[in-house]
């Protein structure tokens, strides 16, 4: 049995869930709520599995926890040897991990900071420090992502090349957390958004 | 033939130096000069090789580019098959992929966005929007990112466990970053000072 410690609906979890969805995994987990806009996830109980205070956070059966995405995701895809999400041999891997990581720190990483830092955010109370100018250069940083990912989704169908990888997953996060920081997407960026929809259809997305 | 596009002796090029002497490919490799401290990284003929910006990029033989140290690190780990600094299986690959992104995060680009908002940096010209505020969080977030890592270091001898991967790379070039910048390990953390002292021994490190 997995257990996945998070928060349903929240951006990074949501990657998680769609990881577990598209390995068939999904039956063999338990989720835990943390209630993180009540500050659950800054308590002591919470800072012992996760020190840097993010969920998800993965727990095994012999209590190891593993916190970030990219880790979580390499975990559940390399559970039955046969890596699907983050690709097989030299290059294949390469080219995921890189497009996958430029979608995390310049699309999700950077709403993330816009949310939290130009908006309300989770109010004032867990928001104790805002440094608004900063959270709007990063609001910045986002859009040129869209602009960049858009201009990838012309010559190739996924974020990553051919097939649907772990880079997709990153993309649809940030998208996700584009939607719930208000920030739209383009009208002009069909090819986006074009990405988008198609893969919406997709059961893991769709269910998660 | 591999070819790196990089700035010798920056943080993220000394993860790749690192790594390459690591996996005995350094004599199959040719290094690029990219003058970054002109802005040569800025311009439209190294932009087409990573739009981000960034180095190093790997250039392979095909003409694809990889940029993002973890990227071009699993490409290294993964040329022929044996994978020893990124891990084995799914639970000591998530483990090394966490530390080294923890590591990544919150030491090595904390101590970037503090050199880059914080301090001249790379001089007026270069730095052409600076957020010092932003800039002093960091320095703040990398110190209690080594007060973390000093307790990690007080349980077992590398990063991520027993053994030298990936994440003590993503670590020392941190500490590379942090002598540039001028933060000092502060002197009570004596389990990160020790590791520190202890792996500049290994020829991949002395030599990089």
């Amino acid at each position: 049995m997995l257990k996945i410690h998070e928060y349903k609906g929240f951006p990074n979890p949501t990657r998680i869930r769609i990881a577990l969805a598209e390995k068939g995994l999904l039956g063999r987990t338990e989720f835990v709520h943390v209630d993180v806009l009540k500050g659950e996830n800054r308590r002591p109980e919470f800072l012992a599995r996760n020190p840097m205070g993010g969920v998800p956070v993965l727990e095994l059966e012999d209590g190891t926890h593993i916190a970030e995405c990219s880790a979580i995701t390499e975990y559940l895809d390399h559970l039955e040897g046969a890596p699907t999400l983050t690709g097989e041999g030299a290059r294949e891997r390469a080219i995921i991990n890189m497009m996958s990581r430029r979608a995390e720190a310049n699309l999700l990483d950077a709403i993330a900071i816009y949310y939290h830092h130009a908006t309300p955010g989770f109010g004032p109370e867990l928001e104790t420090y805002q440094n608004r100018e900063w959270g709007e250069k990063c609001r910045e940083k986002a859009l040129a992502t869209m602009h960049y990912l858009d201009g990838v989704l012309a010559k190739q169908p996924c974020i990553a090349g051919d097939h649907f990888t772990m880079a997709d997953i990153t993309v649809v996060a940030g998208l996700v957390y584009a939607d719930y920081a208000k920030i739209d997407v383009p009208a002009r960026l069909a090819n986006l958004r074009a990405w988008r929809a198609r893969i919406a259809q997709r059961p893991s997305i769709a269910s998660s």
